[in-house]
């Protein structure tokens, strides 16, 4: 357990502390979604994240949350940010150094846009995108090597383009850059099928400018200024503009281990009322052992954890009276 | 396990019955997530159902779905139908009569609406209101005893009316009473406290015409043809022209029972990935052993186990080979 510093310091920089109820750490949906119901509950709430929307923020088009037919990532997130402030959650845009447990059994966020002292925490961090681990791969990052396809369609209309993944991610990427024009997309995965939602399958093998390969594995990316050409396992290659991976996301539990959360499958482990095994901290969403099965990984599973971890840290709050209770 | 009735007669009904991947018993959030998740994996699927939009429909004002600041049940369950229609469920409004498993472990289902047989099946059956289970309810009802505030608020214009209960149904009952202009409403809790969010409390205690009462429990509802006055524990009495009793919801479990599910806590119980006890059949949402804390029964919890279990009901789907496999 890490301390505050002693106390000789703390005059100096307790006036730059905010004292909260609440602090949730993430800005996707499962953290606007805990922000909302915690607000809701009248628990003061600092929700600090750096990513806009976490993953879903990337996405261009949303067809799978319900109540929406079609909406952007982005669109869906100022929509459950702005829910979550109407009932006083403050939103802060910024990036977290550390979290330390206070003598108090408090928690002391230190962030570049301001520290803050509060009494439960949610982790809400979600992932971030996987990488190849080959030749090549870090060398052209920005110059024909990509891991947003949704993000970075459009800077490859009339090219050749290779998509790494079987995943929701991939397919909804291969159709992005169907749809901007790209000349031709080779859509590979690993293994001899695709993970992804069958519609998205159907979707692509009605595209012209799309080609499904199976069994193919990078091993190397090649190119003299930017992406030339990738190499497969199977010894064959294709001449290539840009490559993106989208072949899954790494947990971020970084800040929940450096409190002492227990990981489950490097997953911070919860139960089902979403308790780590820290007293006061809780956690939801994909960075979470609830979410084993990277096809659970959907803003509506995230938003159900989100509802349970600001119920519990609610109780927890109440249970240590720091909100009134009539 | 029922097994279907001997070959002789099995001729005669075969014409009548159609088969599907999947059928999904509930219209609320979760069977109809359920709907849209399955069928975008391109799994035929039946959603049968009778009350539409499940405990969601009875809501007037629904204000905690994150990407909505304010919608009505209805508005909510048929925008979450139309999604899953869209992408081929087949909705059914139908009373099910009985579901048995047949000899080649797959679910015969009847209904009033015509019989299907499916391969995996989801239970989203949810909750039915709980009675007071005292003198005088059942007598009354439909006569000053309503189990649905949102519903029957209208009806009670200039009147007064005592509510009891202390969750979200309650607390956004009386105050759908308070705004149709009821005269005087006196909401009641059994213990020292309200359940609800917080959000609810703040806005009650500033009409004039709501009266919050703690320690409160009812023990007969008196009248002559309509209700007049409330009984409590404590000796108390209150004039009344009706009394909603918003006091939870009890797990609609039969069916699941009746295809040997097993309970836990009178919940059905499930797993991480929404597996009954029973190969093939899942389950989601409130009728569920995830969903212990009456708190937790929210819309964004359905939606969240509802995916889970159209994941996991596609895996199993394509682990026997029944939807093909590119």
């Amino acid at each position: 357990m890490l301390l505050l510093p002693p106390k000789e310091d703390k005059e100096e920089e307790s006036d730059e502390i905010q004292e909260l109820d609440l602090g949730i750490v993430g800005h996707g949906p499962a953290g606007f979604t805990a922000a909302l119901y915690a607000s809701r509950a009248a628990i003061s709430v600092a929700c600090i994240g750096r990513d806009y929307g976490g993953q879903m923020g990337l996405a261009l088009e949303i067809e799978n949350y319900p109540g929406f037919e079609n909406i952007s990532g982005i669109d869906l997130a100022d929509k459950m940010r702005t829910q979550a402030e109407k009932f006083g959650t403050k939103i802060i845009y910024g990036e977290i150094s550390t979290i330390v447990i206070t003598e108090d059994n408090r928690f002391l966020i230190k962030s570049d846009m301001g520290n803050y002292i509060v009494t439960a925490l949610i982790i809400a961090t979600g992932g971030t995108h996987r990488e190849l681990d080959v030749p090549g791969e870090k060398e052209f990052i920005g110059r024909g090597v990509s891991y947003c396809a949704t993000c970075d369609a459009a800077f490859f209309k009339e090219k050749t383009v290779v998509v790494v993944g079987s995943g929701d991610a991939a397919a909804t990427g291969t159709l992005a850059l169907s749809d901007v024009g790209a000349k031709k997309i080779y859509w590979t995965s690993r293994s001899d099928y695709l993970k992804c939602e069958r519609i998205y399958v159907e979707r692509a093998e009605e595209r012209e400018n799309i080609e499904i390969l199976y069994n193919k594995q990078v091993t190397e990316i090649k190119g003299t200024n930017t992406v030339e050409e990738i190499v497969f396992n199977d010894g064959t290659t294709l001449k290539a503009d840009g490559i993106f991976a989208e072949i899954g996301a790494l947990p971020n539990t970084e800040l929940a281990e450096a409190l002492g959360c227990e990981l489950e499958d490097n997953l911070v482990r919860i139960d089902d009322d979403c308790n780590t095994s820290v007293p006061g901290v809780f956690a939801a969403g994909d960075v979470t052992s609830k979410i084993k099965n990277p096809l659970n990984r959907q803003i509506t599973t995230s938003v159900g954890l989100a509802t349970i971890a600001a119920i519990s840290a609610a109780e927890f709050l109440q249970a240590r009276k720091t909100i009134k209770k009539d």
